[in-house]
């Protein structure tokens, strides 16, 4: 099947108005586009009335991603189908990492539509970049299971992996559990171990730091309730 | 020690001349640096050029980042200390993911000096996103052993790897070997195992295609030497 239309996938901003973290393109490519899957209705019309203030939202149609059901599969193919070019937004950053999407863009290569992904933040990839950690090799492995004995088990079998495999690991947290995972780290890991702690990425608060488990031990540090990336390497 | 100045993270254009991959804000952000750390100065020069068509070259200072030796961290840190503001740029795409970069920023949060990574191109993320696969849980692994046996067992730890933590692997080859890495993979993978090939990323001839083995099987692929990113998951 050979098609013109093609799906983008559209960054928002991490931190709601910070426009200037987006590419130049996606100004544009927004008025190519009609129809939108998105991970949070009013989110998405609140940033597309940002990026283009004249927009007529009732002009569009969007689908939103169910949380627990996920996206209607059915719907994007027909839209597929039909020739649509098809948008593709979560609620901050860059869809389809560490957020939905996948399932949506993998029915688009199914029926051999062109996927174009369009650049804008991702927290882990800034992170990374900031941290001053190995970029070389790197993992991001999510969320680390909640409950006591096995989070510090996690942790330790984490930073083992980054010694044996030379390999920056990254993970998140919910953010009301930071300073609980923030003090289980301390304690689990070696002294030498270099942790970077990466909050409120690409906003003015924005807070990026790396050093040693023994330096951060002198520390007193209050990560709250702030959307954070950690990053550790033994 | 409280300073004002920073480290800024200077994303680049991977394919040059595509500046509106580049996020909004780096325009501006550079004509607050004069001192550069870059991977290749040419570059560094044209991309100044070709963000600021008046700019005056002659009145910045680079240091190129030695391919063998590394960056010059006496040199870093001394204009920490002096207070420049410092832009770090490689030659393609985020400066520290897969790229050089990182020692330096080290450096900076040895010091205690700010930070700010900025947004821009990155292949690795922009082909995860587009290939819709998982990315909850990803891993960049780099280069594979080039020794053939070799080979052969890396593809098949990493599709393994792949299975057991439901985990996208993503690596990437020197451009040349690129159509030996493909039929490696076409050979040892199982027929149910998701490719994903994404090649010239951000440039008007971008190519990213998702399929199982098995429908790989059915093409004729030729990758020729251009930079490729493959992601599997088995």
């Amino acid at each position: 099947m050979t098609t013109t239309n093609a799906v983008y996938l559209i960054p928002i901003p991490i931190c709601e108005g910070e426009n200037n973290t987006l590419s130049v393109a996606i100004a544009d490519v927004l008025l190519k586009v009609n129809y939108f899957f998105v991970e949070d209705l009013r989110t998405a019309r609140r940033f597309l009335k940002s990026m283009h203030p004249t927009i007529v939202i009732d002009n569009l149609h969007f689908s939103e991603i169910d949380k627990h059901t996920g996206a209607d599969l059915n719907l994007m193919q027909q839209w597929l189908k039909k020739g649509y070019n098809i948008g593709i937004m979560s609620e901050a950053g860059c869809p389809g990492i560490a957020d939905p999407g996948a399932d949506l863009v993998a029915m688009a290569h199914k029926i051999g539509v062109r996927v174009v992904p369009l650049v804008g933040p991702n927290s882990i990839i800034l992170a990374l970049m900031a941290s001053g950690l190995n970029g070389q090799s790197f993992c991001f492995v999510g969320y680390l299971p909640v409950k006591d004995p096995v989070v510090s088990k996690s942790i330790k079998d984490i930073e083992l992996k980054s010694i044996k495999d030379a390999q920056t690991q990254i993970f998140i947290e919910t953010p009301y559990r930071n300073d609980k995972l923030y003090s289980e780290i301390i304690k689990c890991c070696n002294n030498t171990t270099r942790l970077s702690i990466a909050q409120n990425i690409s906003s003015p608060t924005e807070f990026i730091k790396t050093k040693t488990i023994a330096e951060w031990k002198k520390e007193t540090l209050v990560l709250g309730k702030f959307p954070t990336v950690f990053l550790l390497l033994g």
